[in-house]
């Protein structure tokens, strides 16, 4: 239990509550250096409780603000209201620390001495290195090379939470991929699970794979503040990687929508450059470059695809998670794709206005509420976006970007 | 008046609630480019009440968390209870917008156009960027050099705020100094100064000289913050540089003191290459290089002293507060110089523990809290330190800093 009642005391699992059957990964495969993630994928209860041992840390930096957005609706002229929940004021400076304290505390259980995990623009390798510590895990992380090259400053933080930190691809004499090629979250996957399997005492932890459970305290936390307030979303946005702010976000309000309590849409936004949900395709692909890991059902541009180096390094991920994958299929969740210039423009907006610099994944987010509220509607519409990082490793990003 | 109770609506004036005279400033000067500044030095009222412009402002970041630091207290073994109170999520990630607010507010209401001041390590620099497009003016920054060619990614903030950002000092005919100067802030406010005198409709707004009063709702928050958690600190320790953040957080407590109501302790922690106070005089001075400002008498290290560059560039100046002054030369106020490693490593251990990244500013107040938290006393004390700003673009100075 939570000392903070602001805090849930439970995750949501929409999977079992909404009794929705996935499409099975395949073939099975022996998922030993990756327990407890399939563990948590099949658990049986609505409400996951919180592990002591986890809230404690939750509560280090739990409840995260949700504030209404005065100064930016005036800055935009909006014609709706927006209220945005801010995950970056915790160590791994984004939403990732959630869904990485909880695995870092599994892994300890299943007697692992150490995890190894895949980051993109190094928010969730922060994450994964900082709960490490916490559980006396020792830590590797495997970045992709595009944003290894341009954030060393992500790096540094890392190693001071004593985290490893090697660049993806790693080059071996059978790989033929380069220390130039700028890598993608798949390679990153792959060297990760092979590290993994070569250390038995290591355990491949993951920023999407079942993890976006993990996630929807920030959805159940922004249901709660709003009703304190009187508000309730029309519209939920968030910027779209993998799936697990996005999901974390929206799936505790899916289920007003899926209940028919509430008509809520869902926008997940992603890069013109990387557009899986927009024109990937739904079928069985591999999370991984190398096809360590099974098969999964759901919306990908093929493990093989090297998006682009975008400045929103942590959405270059190929696929969106299965379950909410699933949910776009079935037209629960809209998408939209957008480009980088303007990306990058609505984040500098936010920043003058609201006083808090998004990370560029998060602008996506932003950059399609300044779309909704311009809209004219016969009603003014409420909008909840999840601003799922700072921007204070991406300077030079938002430097470049504004100048084009 | 603040919408929110936790805001305090006043700020704290101990100048006239002590009746504490000031030796005067000599000459008396044309402080034209500078009006709002002297007016507030000169008020009598005990508690100056925040304009409603103002505090629309503060409400967006304000208050700041106050919290217990449990996990540092385990981790370095603390015989005391230590609490923090964390300025550095705001718009300038430091507590310095608590100061640029009010005095671009009172520059508008002059009917200047634009304003312009000196910056360290950048964090006042990015506040007055951010207050001065909030009340619609022009913003010039002169930047000490030293920190100017180490941080390209606080100039890249300035500018996305809007403000044109000078590496000081200038290069002039006239100048003695040349672009591969370090500076000092004293040669940044010199080059403030003569902008104003040269620009008539620019007001050169100041990190220290009388604002250190905007700076007391942080102490004021945690009278009262601390009160509901039926606390109340022995130690207060905050890093000095101007005085704007140790005064901040000390002037409230520091009436308890002065009343007789309390026993506390306050420290004040400056780095051992610019010691202000462990070997400064307390003397008349220059706030800046080319005596372009009056003499105040305050402890200096001489107005012509250029330190080292070093990580805490926020630190550099070379006197302090001619309030804040006279009270440490009375006996109020403590102080302790501390080596710029034993600093970085303090910022890193509170990092790991807390998950907050804190500047090296704030870092030498951590140092300072490691000293007392671990002294053999009778009873366990209490401890409050100011933590005044993140540390995310002084990244490579952990790393650096580390290594040694």
């Amino acid at each position: 239990m939570s000392n903070n009642p602001q805090i849930p005391s439970y995750w949501y699992n929409l999977k079992f509550d909404q009794g929705i059957n996935l499409d099975p990964v395949k073939p099975q495969f022996d998922d030993s250096y990756m327990r407890s993630q399939s563990l948590l994928l099949e658990s049986d209860q609505s409400y996951v409780k919180i592990p002591d041992p986890v809230m404690r840390l939750y509560e280090q930096y739990r409840a995260t603000p949700l504030k209404r957005a005065i100064y930016f609706e005036k800055a935009i002229n909006a014609k709706s209201k927006i209220y945005y929940k801010f995950e970056g004021q915790n160590a791994s400076g984004s939403h990732k620390l959630n869904g990485a304290i909880p695995q870092a505390h599994y892994s300890k259980i299943d007697g692992f001495e150490e995890i190894c995990t895949a980051t993109g623009a190094g928010q969730w390798g922060t994450a994964v290195a900082y709960a490490a510590q916490k559980f006396e895990l020792a830590c590797t992380v495997f970045m992709t090379g595009s944003t290894y090259d341009r954030m060393p400053q992500r790096i540094a933080l890392m190693e001071m939470l004593g985290a490893k930190v090697i660049r993806s691809p790693i080059k071996e004499p059978s790989n033929e991929y380069t220390r130039n090629d700028p890598g993608s979250m798949a390679l990153a996957t792959s060297d990760a699970i092979q590290y993994a399997i070569n250390n038995k005492q290591t355990s491949k932890i993951s920023h999407v794979y079942g993890m976006v459970m993990h996630q929807t305290l920030i959805g159940l936390e922004a249901i709660r503040q709003m009703e304190e307030i009187g508000e309730f979303p029309d519209v939920v946005i968030g910027c779209k990687g993998g799936g697990t702010n996005f999901g974390g976000i929206t799936l505790p309000f899916l289920k007003y929508k899926m209940e028919g309590k509430k008509d809520i849409t869902f926008i997940a936004v992603e890069p013109v450059e990387n557009p899986t949900l927009t024109k990937g395709e739904y079928m069985y692909d591999y999370v991984d470059f190398n096809k360590l890991a099974p098969e999964t059902k759901m919306y990908t541009l093929g493990h093989f695809h090297i998006p682009d180096p975008i400045y929103a390094g942590g959405l270059r991920y190929h696929g969106f998670d299965p379950l909410l994958s699933k949910l776009f299929n079935v037209g629960l969740i809209t998408a939209k794709a957008y480009n980088q210039q303007e990306v990058i423009r609505a984040g500098k907006e936010f920043y003058q206005s609201e006083g808090i610099l998004p990370a560029p994944e998060s602008s996506y987010a932003i950059c399609a509420a300044i779309e909704e509220a311009l809209k004219n509607t016969d009603e003014n519409k409420t909008i909840l976006i999840c601003i799922s990082g700072h921007g204070h490793y991406d300077i030079q990003s938002f430097a470049e970007g504004l100048k084009g």
